[in-house]
């Protein structure tokens, strides 16, 4: 059945995964689009004019309102849907913190990860190059320091960023991290507090989170396509 | 009197000025506190410790907690305070449209302005030397390509961003436009619809936004700092 709500995504992307894993744990409805940047998709005049005039991924339209950029697709669902309190709660000035780390996220975290995911992956992958040595040493340390300060700004001794209960922080971030860790960057090493939160989100999120980053590990090398949009119709119809 | 709402800003800086004159527009009390950036005051340990972690203005603390990241701050205004209705409307999913701007503006018009500004007036002011001439083109060429995509994706016929009324879109806008503008640069030219749109806009804000962009001009000119705290606590307290 067609739903109201429109989600277009592509796994390689980790606003994709984060939306797509928090759409499926709130049980809202909708219909899962997958659209394949790597064959230039979202690049077509077609998902212009009829989805996303900013061409770009992840996008939603939701009863035919067309709407970009991951935080505002999330606030938009935080708003219009039923998202459950504990992903953006109003205690404790909570949603206030959530925004606080988004916004550092897209500007940080979220620079330094696709960066190097870039580097090291997707422009070898389209040019059937190997990746270049100094750029990928360059993002490298970006990241490094990204890393060191998003557990040193956002990380405690609580469970999750938020406290006792997991956020769309969490899970953003999470996703953020499997952008390099899934091309085999180690994220851990001299990072206790980093490993440890990591793998208490990990198992939080449970099945959802692990069917995505399958999907995801799957498209890395190169088997993953069809089988996404399998899982994804097969899933959401 | 010590209000419950410190905003620490500098003029210098584009978020610091739009939230400024929304605070001043919406009439919220708050005890206003400039922090020279110039003089590095906001990457002090006391800074870091007293006021925000993140060492970045604009901040707030609002009863002692404290929040970093301009589009935090904003939606934390709108949230706890009584800010206006027309500057982040519900109606017709303005919210949603809104974010959307923001978070297009964090990645695409804030770095631009932010990159010409620097190349063209900070870090000569800083070395006490001329501006280099490569790094100053470029800056001006990604300036040019995103002044155009935010004429083409935001601007339409009617008077503001998002309809008949002002919203915060355009606050934030138009004081990202003025960072390069008010150091020689030409927005308008062959950019007739954005040049109506600041015309309107600048009209609309009125006495608050004049004050402000005065004040960072004369910070430019080298003269402003003691003024800027001047009428900053002649306004406030």
């Amino acid at each position: 059945m067609s739903q109201p709500l429109k989600f277009y995504f592509d796994f390689l992307n980790q606003s994709s995964r984060a939306l797509y894993i928090l759409l499926e744990a709130s049980k809202i409805p909708f219909e899962a689009i997958p659209i394949s940047m790597l064959k230039g998709e979202h690049l077509t005049g077609e998902f212009r004019d009829n989805v996303n005039r900013f061409r770009k991924l992840p996008a939603i339209t939701d009863h035919g309102y067309q709407l970009s950029e991951n935080v505002a697709i999330f606030r938009h669902l935080a708003r219009e849907k039923l998202v459950p309190e504990h992903w953006y709660p109003r205690r404790h000035l909570g949603r206030s913190r959530i925004d606080e780390y988004l916004a550092w996220q897209q500007t940080n975290m979220g620079v330094a990860t696709t960066e190097y995911f870039q580097q090291k992956w997707l422009v070898p992958y389209l040019q059937k190059t190997r990746p270049a040595d100094n750029a990928v040493n360059l993002a490298s340390k970006q990241l490094e320091h990204t890393l060191n300060e998003f557990e040193q700004l956002f990380l405690n001794s609580r469970k999750f960023m938020m406290g006792d209960n997991i956020s769309y922080a969490d899970l953003s971030a999470i996703c953020e991290i499997d952008q390099p860790k899934s091309i085999g960057y180690n994220a851990f090493q001299n990072r206790n507090k980093l490993a440890r939160w990591y793998e208490t989100v990990r198992e939080e999120l449970g099945p959802h989170y692990k069917e995505v980053l399958g999907e995801f590990e799957a498209k890395l090398k190169g088997s993953g396509s069809g089988q996404q949009q399998g899982v994804a119709q097969a899933v959401k119809q």
